[in-house]
């Protein structure tokens, strides 16, 4: 079961988990994370803490490193794509004609809310920006959904050379409640097998907003009336006014356009510039009115107040900060008391352990006036985003009940464990209980496909069994009140004994 | 390469890692650790923290928990069978003749004392008990390995039940000096390849010591003089005497034998019964004459003095704890100071996850009269045993230097950066640089091979770089100065971005 919700893949590059909302406030329902490598996103149920389906890959997203971020009642996770490639996906073009034939996408996967179950909604095209992080509005902003891109300048070849070319690169802004209509309209082209809505063809959906170049985190505030967005390569954060930038739209206040989507004025939308320090990244929101974003370059957190615009503190990290995390600090309604930073270099603070060294994340109590670090943690690289969820929003099962097992194949009573034959096919109706396993021996012949479906029959907490197999690359762990299925054929002749590896 | 160590096996069961030893004391090279589940032991090269090895499966071996354990100069790691089967394997014997036609083995595997390489040293054929842990002697008791058993029943079904109908289990003493001149005199036979001691056809080797029933650890004192077997049914915990081992053996002071190999009696070898609590597990040891008992039933831990055999001190942990570890709290020379309690359970004192529960362990401070608990942490389950070694033991490099690196494929300048085809074969040798890869682009035939060499020029520390490619499932790490392969087939069409994944 869990190889196929993989779909084959070894592997993925998991970065931005996002906790579901309701109102623009964590709900503790699921968590939902991207796979920059693979184009997928999966969805971590809350109540077990198990993965229950990964989507993808996704068609048309390439190199979905823009998701997962959730709008405010979890109506989408948003998702874009890293690398643009030619669309369909299979399709080659020269990598000279990057600029006109390669595109990205900004996509919103649809949730059920009932059972969270992830399908594509809505794609847009894009030109061949490098999509990097998103966020959803919210109150004002709420049915917008933003996200940073470098390289407007469609570069190929050393991207930290070539695409760092123009003064300015851009923030994606998507009215996703007006591109719902447009889709219900029947205003899409087939791509991939997804209906994608064409900018071109269906203007007044998107807009960009002239933003620092190289930015990082598009992150909105609490209040949702500005988009804060930053430029590695700077010393300020700009504040956006959603205020203005409607405004602006709706005076097609525009400096011009890519491939035909409308570029807003940067000094029209802008409220403010702030001086953060070297190399801002992140922003993340308290309960005071204040932000907190990560300085890159100087190693370092600033507090800054919304509305005054004004640095009141900042504490040296340890250090060059990527993202930071503070208690619920990306909803409507921050928690303050902490903030993580996500480091990406711990040089000098651990033990040499060879040529892959730890990374770091520090615990900064932001409570009070002054930001004080007071815990550090090794971590393994690379620390991407993270999510702080107060722990009374999350009540996980511990046993999982036995009327809420469907399995045709469990059974509850060693009375009813059972072996069957037919033909070279054998199967087993196993119970596992504290410190046996029913039937306990069983005798195949060299070559019989065997099937076990064994069932955990404890109703009791932490009485996980496990069943490994000796030599046969086999192991299945069973919580209570589960049953899981193994499969495989007994061809290696010989006595094996199996044993509980939980 | 990796998937070429690991032999096909998608799992392993890891439970004691060991740190190599020079004079008993740890030396800081390398660190071996079991595979219970395939019947393996790994080699952990503490130069740069990879695994350099994997022996195994190792014939006659079936479930390798009784390892890895070091003998004082590393000439050995010890390793022995917990599940008794008909050997060779693939001999099919029913399992009512379990008490004639299965076997145990107690192995040695060889340690190369330059290269750590490791093979098949020796092994001796044991009645079928389920060997579980053991411990080399050192100074007076040098040359002697020791391994506790359960179920000297010799039953089979629910263990718990059946293997405990006896008042003792046993330990068994292997004299490995003289074992090693007997495999030299060829009194061996061959079992699954590998040259086996029969103790029946070559006495002298082996002795059985009778013990608690259902031991766990077995653990030598620092100065050899004692080995410590405690059994988690009892209140106790005894300290035999290597002495009165050695007098009783010379006195041929036997009760009888298990199918040829000498019982001796229990009132001969012990020296003390310690009343530590109940269900003591394992014993560590600190620089000031104590031992510390882990006491798995009454969750704490004894400290008792050796010689005196009085208990000084006693600490709750929370709870279950099964093995502990103290700074190098097995050699010969141990530090003190620390131990750290392995819990099996942490009910209670985390935040509810869903049905995997995660376990603990505690930091204990043994400084001073009083144990102090200093720290908890949370992991993973399960945790078995752990080392702890004195950081400048331990000098890793942080940078594979350039000329180490002889592999033929290995470029270190992007000149010698090429792309050559050969019929549908096509080979890269490629540069893996800060912010970039050389070359930069790959134009290949749908079906090519395509095999590509990477090197890592840095010669700088914490400068990985990985090569990932979007869906196609591949990704590779290379450490500064590393050179590595992959190899794919181009089946799936299109433009597939690839990116640095470290």
């Amino acid at each position: 079961e869990s190889k196929k919700m993989l779909g084959g893949f070894g592997w993925g590059d998991v970065h931005h988990p996002s906790a579901s909302e309701t109102k623009g406030d964590y709900d503790g329902r699921w968590l939902f994370v991207n796979d920059n490598a693979n184009n997928r996103v999966a969805r971590i149920d809350l109540r077990d803490f198990k993965t229950k389906q990964i989507l993808g890959p996704i068609p048309n997203i390439s190199g979905l490193h823009g998701g997962a971020f959730v709008t405010p009642n979890t109506e989408y996770v948003l998702a874009a794509s890293r690398f643009s490639v030619p669309l369909p996906k299979g399709t080659v073009e020269p990598i000279e004609d990057y600029a006109t034939k390669y595109n990205g996408l900004v996509s919103g996967i649809a949730i059920n809310p009932q059972s969270g179950e992830m399908s594509v909604g809505w794609q847009i095209l894009m030109p061949p920006f490098n999509f990097d992080l998103g966020d959803a509005g919210k109150g004002p902003s709420e049915g917008w959904a933003f996200w940073t891109c470098y390289n407007s300048e469609r570069a190929t070849g050393k991207l930290e050379v070539t695409s760092t070319q123009k003064d300015r690169d851009y923030t994606a802004a998507v009215n996703w409640k007006e591109v719902e209509k447009a889709v219900k309209e029947g205003k899409t082209k087939d791509i991939g097998g997804v209906k994608v809505i064409d900018p071109k063809a269906t203007p007044g959906l998107v807009y960009l907003v002239p933003c620092s170049k190289s930015p990082h985190g598009v992150d909105v505030s609490p209040d949702g009336k500005w988009f804060i967005g930053s430029g590695k390569l700077q010393s300020i954060t700009t504040a956006f006014s959603v205020e203005k930038m409607l405004k602006a739209i709706q005076a097609k206040d525009f400096s011009g356009d890519e491939d035909g989507i409308p570029v807003l004025k940067y000094e029209s939308v802008k409220e403010a510039e702030v001086n953060v320090g070297l190399g801002p990244l992140h922003t993340q929101f308290d309960n005071q009115g204040y932000a907190y974003t990560s300085l890159f370059v100087e190693s370092a957190v600033a507090k800054w107040k919304l509305g005054s615009w004004e640095v009141a503190d900042k504490v040296p990290i340890a250090y060059n900060i990527g993202h930071l995390v503070a208690a619920e600090g990306d909803t409507v309604n921050p928690d303050g008391k902490y903030l993580v930073a996500l480091n990406k270099l711990s040089h000098g603070r651990h033990l040499n352990v060879g040529p892959s060294q730890p990374e770091s994340s520090q615990l900064i109590n932001i409570g009070g006036d002054k930001m004080k670090v007071i815990y550090d943690a090794f971590t393994e690289p690379e620390p991407h985003y993270s999510q702080m969820i107060k722990a009374d929003k999350i009540k996980p099962i511990e046993v999982y009940p036995k009327e809420e097992n469907k399995n045709p194949n469990a059974i509850w009573d060693i009375k009813d464990a059972k072996v069957e034959r037919s033909g070279n096919n054998v199967t087993v109706k196993m119970v596992a209980v504290r410190s046996s396993f029913e039937p306990l021996k069983l005798e195949v012949n060299q070559g019989d496909k065997v099937t076990i479906h064994i069932t955990n029959i404890e109703q009791t907490t932490d009485e996980l069994h496990g069943l490994g197999l000796n030599e046969y690359n086999l192991n299945i762990v069973i919580d209570p009140g589960e049953t899981k299925t193994i499969t495989f054929v007994a061809d290696k002749p010989g006595v094996f004994p199996y044993y509980c590896t939980n």
